[in-house]
């Protein structure tokens, strides 16, 4: 393993623009006119697996953007990690707050900026590459298999039926996942828990047409004032959500899983600082650490309605809608969530507006156990490349593909993620420390080493 | 007067394509790069008032779009009608539910179909061609003046201080407008009222960028689901307006009085099915017709925030906005009720948000007395050409310029409005039946005849 590092370091400005190559992609899987975009995209990750060492890489056709998959044998009695990413990337609206154009990756105070800088092509693009150096230095002791999907930003619809299809090929004994964060650059973590999702597109007609303020207003029900009570209506003055048995499946966290989640390292004040608001808000009695992580959430995403131009209009809108997302934590179901909600929405709308309520993707939440021999292989990984222990933590995003491939695969899932609460993924000026980007790559190419040494023992 | 009719009859297709000619100038006032335009609409007027027979006319300079002044002084010792118009219009958004282009007039069903036919292009060139009637078949008895501005979709903002400088001018016995509407196509009606208005646009901000709303949803205030909660809190469950003192200084109608606005007739069911609603909202405790016309309104015209695109973006915004109007009634004075929502807006927002308030505009109430002798004269003139006597009304609408010209200039203003309810103003497809604009003309050619004749009769 001496020669692991060495690797990396010569080839440094390689793999960096390897990964340029990719990201000046705009592969943003939520509009329809980046079709070809995605085909691009697959096609790159097809060669880069193929490039780095596997034994075959194709781009394999699903009911959406395709899928690629690569693969490595060593020795079909040794053990298989099949590596999951996405080479889809989120919009970039507003794009006016970027400093760079965001498909031209610019390298400013030691960092890439770019969507998917981190989310998810550098932080995926570092398996091809820790791969890479693993057959280059005749290291890799396993076998290792990818799985590059394009939708994963838009919730990965297609995904499971794919996976379905292919159970054979994807035959493995973990997976190995990296869209996560670190607690901090030098607080080394594992995200051991994933909330769920669901998110909805709601839309409130009032009238048949936009009618003029003066004429009706005082009369007629307008549809902005009642999409704001509806949305008001479903949370209460503790921040809880109240649709009817929202809680129901809820697994609350034992005290003692409570306590060890409160030990990561948490400053109020920072965090405040760092967003620029006076004051949080949050379920009451939690706290922050706890909101994010084992909470569910009830949040608008986008809102729009009526007149939005320059200067006033005095209309009385005909419709108004919302993006409305709940994050979802372990035994909730998203699919019962979905109707719920629906349910909930349409039975509280008063008689004076109609509405429709369109379920536009979900996942499940999902949690690792510290005691799987991949999650102590990653630990160790981790010890070699930051000197510490890692921190296991609860993340407050999702990945909802992760639980489905444990139904479908019956497969863990370890997220070894090098992210940075600070990398602004979904944000405007989206970027990814170059050292992160280097110290996965290596911390990665541990991870081979000792998960297959674990197995060895086992053995 | 037997001349006025066949007069009109016989130039019909001329005044049409003179109407036209103005409407097919895109003049929104409330959109910045149509400054152009709305000089060409002004010189537009400037010639049709030459062309009717005024002595002189000229485009007046204002601190914003300029005013059109023209006058005909047969006799400085006669009284004086002064007319007031808007050549300005509404925005055309949404584009996309237009039958036929906003700025391309034309005719069907017996309709003039464009942005302005009725406000106020239509209804305020019924006074150019009355008055070339009047002109052309030697009837004029009195002195005429014309103020056409260019701002009034926008409030105004200019014409008080224009009418402050040219107040000697401007000197009349009464202002007589078009920009209202009848009860029905058989009901004439005089609007005797007209509500206030006061419109601001709000900014809540939470944090100072986008947030991933996984990493963060749940610990942080999302900004439109606290703009919801502000909204929400505003309107109590009796359709009342929460704002302290928002009532104080309303002019309570006395019992007669409602007695007397609720015989103009009314059905609810055809009101519910001409806007396909299957219940009203209004304040608790009054009719429709009392809350459209001497009650207070508090509607949102417009709200944005977040991602508004197509799909999901899991996004917990920075920002949200809403643009928010009160229609306000005789006695509440927009600029006391301007500063009262702000304070109190900026009350109630929690600590985990800022909040920014900008009034945009706002206007006073107006009340016209039906014994003033040019509202007997508009009765008399309505009696001529539909054989019944008008009923006076309250119009929920608002021309915030009405209570300023009586502040200002001492004047009383008799507004003769032709318009209907379906003419959809401010709307997609507005329309103005052909019938309304030649029974507007030749309603308002015997209103100067009656007004000459009640001011002989005093003399």
């Amino acid at each position: 393993m001496e020669k692991v590092k060495p690797y990396i370091d010569a080839n440094k400005d390689r793999f960096l623009e390897e990964l340029f190559g990719l990201i000046r992609i705009p592969s943003i899987s939520s509009l329809a006119d980046r079709k070809p975009d995605m085909i691009k995209a697959a096609e790159y990750w097809r060669d880069s697996i193929l490039k780095a060492g596997a034994d075959k890489a194709e781009v394999i056709p699903s009911d959406g953007n395709p899928v690629v998959y690569g693969e490595k044998i060593i020795d079909p009695s040794l053990p298989t990690v099949l590596v999951y990413g996405h080479y889809d990337v989120m919009p970039v609206d507003p794009i006016e707050l970027w400093k760079s154009p965001p498909f031209e990756p610019e390298i400013r105070d030691g960092k890439i900026w770019a969507r998917g800088a981190d989310d998810d092509k550098g932080q995926a693009f570092m398996h091809a590459k820790a791969f890479e150096t693993m057959v280059q230095t005749g290291n890799l002791p396993c076998n290792v298999k990818f799985m590059i999907e394009g939708e994963e930003e838009i919730g990965s619809p297609n995904l499971a039926k794919w996976c379905e299809e292919h159970k054979d090929m994807l035959h493995a004994d973990v997976i190995l996942v990296s869209d996560t964060s670190l607690i901090g650059p030098d607080i080394p973590s594992i995200t051991t828990g994933l909330r769920g999702l669901a998110y909805w597109q709601v839309e409130v007609t009032g009238p048949n047409r936009d009618l003029h303020s003066g004429l009706f207003g005082g009369a007629v029900a307008n549809p902005i004032n009642t999409l704001a009570e509806m949305i008001t209506s479903m949370v209460d003055e503790n921040n809880r959500i109240t649709i009817p048995n929202f809680y129901d499946d809820v697994l609350e966290a034992t005290p003692a899983e409570r306590e060890l989640l409160n030990k990561a390292p948490f400053s109020s004040e920072a965090y405040k600082k760092a967003i620029d608001v006076e004051a949080l808000r949050g379920e009451k009695g939690y706290t922050t650490t706890e909101h994010t992580g084992i909470r569910p959430t009830f949040d608008v995403c986008g809102i729009w309605g009526g007149y939005t131009g320059e200067g006033a209009k005095t209309v009385l809108p005909s419709k108004a809608y919302a993006k409305i997302s709940c994050r979802l934590v372990p035994n909730q179901h998203h699919e019962k969530i979905a109707v719920m909600f629906k349910e909930h929405f349409e039975k509280i709308a008063p008689k004076s507006v109609k509405v429709n309520v369109e379920y536009l993707h979900g996942g499940q939440a999902y949690v690792c156990p510290i005691d799987l021999p991949a999650y102590k292989a990653a630990e160790k990984a981790y010890m070699e490349t930051f000197g510490k222990q890692p921190v296991p933590m609860r993340s407050g995003g999702s990945i909802p593909i992760i639980s489905t491939f444990e139904q479908i695969l019956g497969l863990k899932t370890v997220l070894m993620g090098f992210g940075l609460e600070s990398d602004a993924i979904h944000s405007p000026n989206e970027n990814y420390p170059l050292e992160n980007f280097f110290k996965g790559i290596e911390t990665i190419s541990w991870f081979y080493h000792h998960f297959a040494a674990i197995n060895r023992a086992k053995a």
